[in-house]
């Protein structure tokens, strides 16, 4: 399985320029705004929205400069989601970095993931079609009522794993199937091949949280690069969870339930029930099934090098370390 | 002087509208989201910014539905502002109400924060072209700088009153700025006009955040239904204290600094400071140039009642008690 530094590689230069939009975007006359700034790209990972913006236009035709732009945005959405989740989970460490929470105070992390969402609809807003505002509106809207709904159902343990998937598709998947959309809509593709994207990017986005979830419980702070065990510790329900206090004999359930329901829940511990139920198993297998679907969407696509990758980077997924 | 009821009568009809089209706009398939969103409402205020920009299009114009879109799109902005500000400030009460951070956690209030100002943007991107989303766009940018440099520079008793002119200027003014411009654009105004219109908009912000700030100080909580000082709780330097802090004796400056820099400050006993340099007395005579350089800006207008409301709401902001 190639690194996704060799798998970028068809559009490395225009992820380049795209981080060019990006900084461009946010210089201000300020220059403590700048600084903080210069740490939100820091935080910069694996630009996987921009990535996916851009080869699904590759895959369907032309890369414009809208595309672009586009590709800028995401990336803002997605920087302005992460600086507000980690005020929300009381984060100490992304990316092997200090949060922006822990360092500047809960005050700034706020007013810089609402300085980036701003940004983000600022910068949308210079292209010629409303359609790009509208679609990234919708989905925001979107992904604030995961979100929502995520703090509204912690500590419930009666959350279903449709309850889960609506959760996880409303804050992680409606972005990344709006980038696929952008991304073959500004190339010009046709309806059903615009939907067949957007059903990738919903289906990638899906695997990709449930992997998240899984790491944050049987990953490696080193690897992640970010505290783990977080979920947990917020008494916010992920998959291997809810399936094993769906799967797990009476007793087993009732002792789960107290060890969720302890001050400071520790994620070795919940490791050992969830080995009872095969729940990472069960979760990882769940992502499979997601990833499958993606792949089988691209099928309306002509074949084509940006279609593989779309693939490979949708199997690469099951393999993430972090 | 007649009450802001009165004032609004030429628009009273007209704000029920974009009342309706706030609440459309924000109603979600979930609950509990609209059960936050009902909270919100009870927040609703004066309406300023709505009634700016309905005032403004009237002045120059006829009123037309983009206008009703556009005044709930900066009310929702404002909105948005608000409940970022109540967990910023750690506020209580807002319109003698519990703040949704005190009812329902911080986590709640930010992402609520962050679901108005993405319909905002959602709401703005409905109308034929993006000339109100660049505006905003850009509008929201400023605010959040103001905001950031708020929080930046508190604790910090060498702010001139040039820097905090700055700061409100940006983080108030700009909004009310933008309104009336949007109101004269939109019902087709010439660029004199639209820029006139800016002017008032903005000298009427400066004014009302001038007054916001001394009745922080020497407003009383039935009255304002809000949690007062607040600014000098947080540290925040506003025109009366930067003023004494110029003005007054050395020794009295000299215990000012101590008194500002305890951990927690009384209004009551800041009041004393003040009184001593008329510091109060000075904000609000700076507050009345703004209203007269608003008053100022209308004349670029033909007489008519919206006009004269534009005036009287600018005359208004002197007689404020909440």
């Amino acid at each position: 399985m190639p690194a996704l530094a060799t798998l970028y590689e068809p559009v490395a230069a225009d992820l380049e320029k795209v981080c060019r939009l990006f900084d461009d975007e946010l210089f201000s006359d300020l220059p403590f705004v700048n600084a903080l700034c210069a740490r939100v790209r820091q935080y910069r990972g694996k630009m996987l929205r921009p990535a996916l913006l851009l080869l699904s236009a590759k895959a369907c035709g032309k890369l414009t400069d809208e595309h672009l732009t586009l590709a800028a945005v995401v990336e803002m959405v997605h920087m302005a989601t992460l600086v507000h989740d980690d005020v929300l989970d009381d984060a100490d460490v992304r990316r092997k970095r200090t949060t922006i929470n822990r360092m500047e105070g809960n005050e700034a992390a706020i007013l810089l993931g609402d300085y980036l969402i701003s940004h983000a609809f600022h910068l949308c807003s210079a292209l010629d079609s409303q359609y790009a505002s509208q679609l990234i509106g919708a989905t925001t809207n979107t992904v604030c009522e995961g979100e929502l709904q995520q703090v509204h159902r912690r500590g419930d343990d009666n959350l279903t794993v449709d309850d889960y998937l609506d959760i996880i598709s409303a804050k992680t998947a409606a972005l990344t199937g709006a980038c696929c959309r952008l991304g073959a809509h500004y190339a010009g593709a046709s309806a059903r091949a615009v939907d067949g994207l957007e059903r990738y990017g919903l289906s990638v986005g899906i695997a990709f949280q449930i992997t998240d979830d899984v790491l944050d419980i049987v990953g490696t702070e080193e690897r992640m690069g970010k505290t783990l065990g977080r979920d947990l510790e917020k008494h916010k329900l992920t998959l291997p969870v809810i399936h094993c206090l769906r799967e797990a004999p009476a007793e087993l359930q009732r002792s789960l339930r107290a060890h969720l329901a302890a001050p400071r829940p520790q994620r070795q511990e919940l490791a050992r029930y969830l080995q009872a139920t095969d729940s990472i198993g069960y979760a990882l297998r769940a992502a499979r099934g997601h990833v499958q679907t993606a792949v089988a969407a691209l099928a309306v696509l002509p074949l084509s090098d940006a279609r593989e990758t779309l693939e490979c980077m949708a199997q690469m997924i099951l393999e993430r370390e972090n």
